[in-house]
């Protein structure tokens, strides 16, 4: 009953269904029987859906890892492997927007057209498939596409609009050994940047294709975009030991988590190109925060953790899961947000430009929901990672976790209720001696951190632990979680005069709901020395605050308020929206 | 060689010939060329050009009443209004775009199309013809053409998806007394809010087509079209005697004017959409602001102030003239902002958004250069307004005004060096009594404001004066200009901790250009207690501050800061972007 497992569990029974279900109805589906002759009529719906498609068949093959008797999941997933070997053209080519709809067109129109895009995700389905041991024909499939890929693009200087090829490339090569698929990723990499790409109106830097990846110097332009390519460009610098490759994304990640990056981990500050801002400009209000951003960021920071170790990744990914990932979900596991301000509004509707004040069940755009699904059924495999000497904790949660290190078989259990509480007790059974080596997240104290009743002394982010293990350590290791008062960085002009409050890795926020009645949101402020832990289901904090009142014009010479003073209750920002909607914000001015 | 009189000048003999080249190398006169079968070759720029020859038409027709000696103005006006006679089809239609690229599709894409926003400028340029005694073929051809759409939609429900028509077609009526005109203008203005127009990908609210105009409680949307809308909707209220369709205007007047207006007197809070935002949603660095939107309002808030007589929507002419329309032209004339901000970022860079950190000659969408050219052309018309009792003198600049008051003729002499300073001498001379009301501009202390050294007691802003001018008198009016400290309303999150300073009409900002080697923009505090008066030839002023000195990451528990003095200049917002370009803020953080 973590909170893991819950999510799993919901993402499973509730989410991966509920994609089903909306593929079909959608029209999603239908677009690939359209290809085999089995439905008539036109297209439907976004010329890329197809990728929806892959994204929910990479779920489901995750998922079937966790529960292989899930008959209805299985079905699916044969079904439409099955579709897909149908659907497939005889060279291998496989999109149902171009067979359909403009078969004239094929590669034609690569700036706009997300044909290597929808590609790449099915590639990742085949790669999880191929890991899950579950439907071969998929590998089958990507792998004829992708040798058709190799061959058109072997000797054509062309990228796709959108980023997600590369990335999946290289997984793939890493399934299967052939080497074309790396040095095609690679090609495509460098190939990026040198404008190739007709800008149409959106410009080059929308598409990352100002400035090569190796001499650009800040993350820019469509977000999603850009976090997708980072996590190719790593994938491609560690498989061919590109040492420039990997500090320029190395480069990058300093830019976006220096100044471009808001405190739930989201990326995106403007809704216009759904794109990243100037340094520091981090509006709460109009974030964009599009769930599929955090979800690349996610991917990134995981690509970087392996290539590095710098734990940093792992803060990283521990943020923005916990926080923009899970708060796209609501609690029944079947209304997502696409995008994830940390500031709404009395009143504001953004229902017109995918950014509605509650959770919505699918969008025109369905990228996101399918995303979080391939997410989440794949989240187990993200806790720890191993190298030839040992094993790192990077994400704590209960959980029984088996894996080798240097050919030993480890079994690894923890016990917690983390992020609810920071004490975690680890047995470690191992015949061998390996160097365990555990997480001390960034938003610890250090000094206040205990092992086994002892002080510590991590070493770059991590306590690490040399022994012989084979009789069965248990460790217990105290992350004491107080309320912490978080400040903006001087520069962020939207949020300055405010705090946010957090508690272990989760940022809170407070929501109109728990105001009484007669108290306007917007009028709240904050006195942070008073923040109290309430332990109930969840974690709640308890603050005391005021409500000013004062009638001004809108430019006034000076500003008189009076203030009545108010007990504020925050609630974990991933929770926010399940009860009445209605205004909330992070960023809470000081009284 | 008062301000207004350098502005004038310098339309004339720089931005409006400017412009007159910018629409023959652009190939928006050439458009019109294809429809008469002179030049070949396909439809060029924007869809809506011909709009942008009717309003350089229109600002040449009011500058000819100041130079009828400008034969150059004289020969474009009038080989252009030959061409629209040659260009005009059998049945009075005339449009290049849809005769010469999509003849098929006249009238039958309102939505996006523009076709009666561009005949809404036509006879815009018609009206100031007209008026101005010039150009009597360019009457003729929107006459012709306004009968075709009294005819067109006399019975058929639709409106165009850009506003403009509406006040075009009042004050075509205005001019020949030919009710239809007025008819059809209440009609658009009542059909529009009912769903009628395609909302394609922008939806319902860009285009006010969400709510009829009578039940809207907020402005919305797309900003120039909300507010050429509401320009339209007083006219038509006014000349049938709507008072709910006036209230209508109020209500919406309170609502921009309460929460969704910039100090600058700029509409536009977002990029995407170009549209308003919610209440107090007014980011300093994303402002849109759009210069159109701003001209705009200065023509809403003339047709309020001639409609109810409230002196604050003088006040808001004087803002948003004095700052987002002033600000909008390069000193040289003939560079434009399209966007007008309050805040630059160091190397922010938005030209992929007609947002360029400088000036430009020109834009792809152009529609803003020939409207400063047409505003700034007919300036003097809007300092003063009669009615059957007086004179009222709204907009201070020095000049000369001959009007007539119940038939008398009057002269008023202004000599004064506003809004460098708030002294100005008033001649009046008439043969009969007249009351003559001067406005106390809303920004003044009005304790402290001298009439002939007597303190005065306006009455709803005015002071009233009702004498027999037949002597000729002399006033002088001091309105005392001391350097201003403006604070934000407590809900406007993006500037919470700043403030901004502002003397007379004029806001001021802090540029780049005026810090000392090694100092960001960015890291400045302001001490405001100290500003100081600058009389040089543009009044700047001088204030302490700070330049704030830490490195902290993004999101410290704390921010320990070093504080340097520093002396810093504020120059008059209109004014910035004049040097070298580089970062700019008016809302200036607190030390």
């Amino acid at each position: 009953d973590s909170l893991w497992g819950t999510w799993l569990r919901r993402n499973a029974v509730h989410t991966l269904p509920h994609c089903v279900r909306q593929l079909h109805a959608s029209g999603a589906v239908d677009n690939l029987r359209r290809v085999t002759g089995e439905v008539d009529g036109e297209f439907q719906n976004m010329w890329f859906a197809d990728s929806d498609v892959y994204k929910t068949l990479e779920a489901a093959a995750w998922q079937l890892v966790h529960t292989p008797e899930d008959l209805e999941l299985r079905s699916f997933l044969d079904t439409t492997a099955a579709l897909l070997v149908k659907a497939q053209g005889e060279d291998g080519y496989l999109n149902s927007y171009f067979t359909v709809a403009k078969p004239e067109k094929r590669w034609q129109e690569l700036h706009w057209s997300h044909e290597l895009y929808c590609a790449g995700h099915l590639i990742q389905a085949a790669v999880a498939a191929a890991r899950a041991g579950v439907g071969a024909e998929i590998v089958t499939v990507a792998r004829r596409f992708a040798d058709l890929i190799v061959e058109r693009f072997a000797d054509v200087n062309a990228v796709d609009g959108h980023p997600e090829i590369e990335t999946a490339l290289v997984e793939l090569y890493r399934v299967t050994g052939h080497r074309p698929y790396l040095d095609l990723a690679a090609r495509f990499v460098d190939l990026r940047g040198h404008g190739l790409l007709n800008p149409d109106r959106f410009g080059p830097v929308y598409l990352q294709d100002h400035v090569p990846v190796r001499q650009a110097e800040a993350v820019a332009g469509h977000a999603v975009r850009q976090l997708y390519l980072l996590a190719g460009v790593v994938d491609v610098a560690v498989e061919t030991h590109d040492d420039e490759l990997l500090a320029a994304a190395n480069r990058l990640w300093e830019d976006a988590f220096g100044s471009k990056t808001y405190l739930t981990g989201a990326h995106g500050s403007r809704h216009r190109d759904e794109a990243f801002g100037d340094p520091y400009e981090l509006p709460a209000d109009r974030a964009y925060a599009e769930t599929c951003a955090a979800i690349a960021s996610f991917q990134w920071n995981w690509r970087m953790l392996l290539a590095t170790g710098d734990v940093r990744h792992a803060d990283e990914m521990e943020r923005v899961l916990h926080n923009a990932i899970a708060g796209s979900i609501a609690a029944d596991g079947e209304h997502f947000f696409y995008s994830n301000p940390l500031h709404l509004r009395t009143g504001h509707d953004g229902s017109h430009e995918d950014a509605p004040s509650q959770r919505l069940p699918w969008y025109s755009c369905a990228c996101c929901p399918p995303n979080l699904a391939r997410l989440m059924a794949s989240l187990p495999g993200y806790a720890v990672t191993t190298d030839h000497s040992g094993l790192q904790i990077q994400l704590y949660t209960a959980g029984e976790i088996e894996t080798t290190v240097d050919g030993h078989a480890v079994r690894i259990s923890l016990r917690t209720d983390y992020p609810w509480d920071g004490r975690v007790e680890i047995t470690v059974t191992t015949d061998a001696p390996l160097t365990l080596a555990l997480r001390i997240p960034g938003w610890c104290r250090t000094e206040d951190v205990r092992l086994d009743g002892a002080a510590v002394d991590p070493v770059g982010g991590y306590v690490r632990l040399r022994r012989d293990w084979a009789r069965g350590f248990t460790l217990t290791l105290d992350l004491p979680m107080p309320a912490r008062v978080v400040r903006p960085h001087p520069r962020i002009d939207a949020v300055r005069g405010c705090v946010a409050l957090a508690r272990g890795p989760l940022v809170y926020c407070v929501e109109q709901a728990d105001l009484p009645d007669g108290v306007t949101l917007e009028d709240v402020r904050i006195d942070p020395s008073t923040v109290m832990v309430n332990r109930t289901s969840v974690v709640t904090l308890a603050v005391a605050g005021s409500v000013r009142s004062a009638d001004t014009e809108l430019y006034p010479p000076a500003v008189d308020e009076t203030a009545e003073p108010i007990t504020l209750t925050a609630l974990p920002y991933f929770l926010w929206g399940n009860r009445k909607p209605g205004p909330m914000r992070v960023w809470i001015p000081l009284s």
